[in-house]
């Protein structure tokens, strides 16, 4: 698997699997221990942005250095969702489309159109 | 695309980016709209485990409705991590595998085995 | 302690650990268990303004309704806030003064003034 | 005001105020800010305990060093919540005791007690 072809979330599960496996770290990746690094995570993506006004976040990613970080904090945040659904046994991949579906009867395109309202509106 | 069918990372972008543009969601999709998203999200994740002790959880997941409802969560962090690398341009399949090749020249196995210290205990 | 007078830190550490003791809920305040739930109160703060640019959230403050919401959440965060630096037996009032001071010497004001750079931009 | 006295909320709220006016700094803290750079704090809190399972959290804690960086987040936090609420013109004191009041309704104590059930359950 090289980075260049693209991947099947199975594959990009199993490669984080291994690379913990190798390491003996499964006993460290409880779900609760998985769902705190997972905060952690999101706690430093939201630290790339936490003084950048919407209105500079473009430039924000012109700098090189920083959309870098940024997607060094992006992998960090899939590599222990990865993790997560694995430990718990869920298919990541058939539980977002399965979500999308849902999503799909949730917000209607012709009521849900331009609209940021939560679903429940729509019921 | 089938349910039952792998989806590379990039098809499944495409599907969440093909259910935002259909209701025209494009304008609320920000990185720092996204990001706090993502937060909620991951915060619905965590009550799950909120009052679980860490010897309680195999039980919670025995429970179909709650590993329901986890899968569930999952999915939604899904959906925004792979909008959020859509919308900066970020391949986050590439990301993940630059990351895992650069943790593993962080994490030498032979040292890391079976230890949660940080990379920078080894440098 | 009516809820016009201004209390103490303490005092309000006093509120919430009677109203949990109670309920016999000190037995799920273990410090994992308010992290993750502290998470979750984030989280629905960060609802609030998930798709609220930055130029409409004044006039999402001006609504009564969603107010009351924030400041339901921001009460949510503060009560689990006071209830982990209980349980950890540390002394919340004290350890914000302490930071305060710090942060004094690392952001001298006439080198901090105006600019969003993390401290260790001055050392 | 020394660091032994006790503070009501409403000091150490002019504190924090203080502290980020003498550095120019009112001019970051909008409420999205602010709410983003409490995500990274709790991260790093939650980041305190990723891989610390839940029988050996007492133990971290009875180590000086892990215990003050714990208070240090604990402050960041506190410090970004007072700031949350100052500047949404929100009584963070006068919200706290009236959730405090609605919880005791919602929570009655002798259904509550030793559950860990949402009040949604007594309703």
């Amino acid at each position: 698997m090289t980075q260049s072809d693209p991947s099947t979330v199975e594959e990009l599960a199993s490669l984080v699997r291994e690379f913990a496996s190798d390491r003996e770290w499964a006993q460290f990746h409880s779900l609760r221990n998985l769902t705190l690094a997972l905060v952690g995570e999101v706690g430093e993506l939201a630290a790339e942005f936490q003084w950048i006004p919407d209105s500079d976040v473009e430039k924000l990613l012109a700098d090189p250095i920083k959309k870098k970080a940024i997607a060094s904090e992006l992998a960090d945040i899939f590599s222990y969702l990865l993790r997560l659904a694995d430990v718990a046994n869920i298919d990541l991949d058939a539980a977002l489309k399965s979500k999308v579906s849902l999503n799909q009867t949730r917000y209607p395109s012709d009521k849900a159109r331009g609209s940021a309202a939560k679903y429940t509106a729509y019921e």
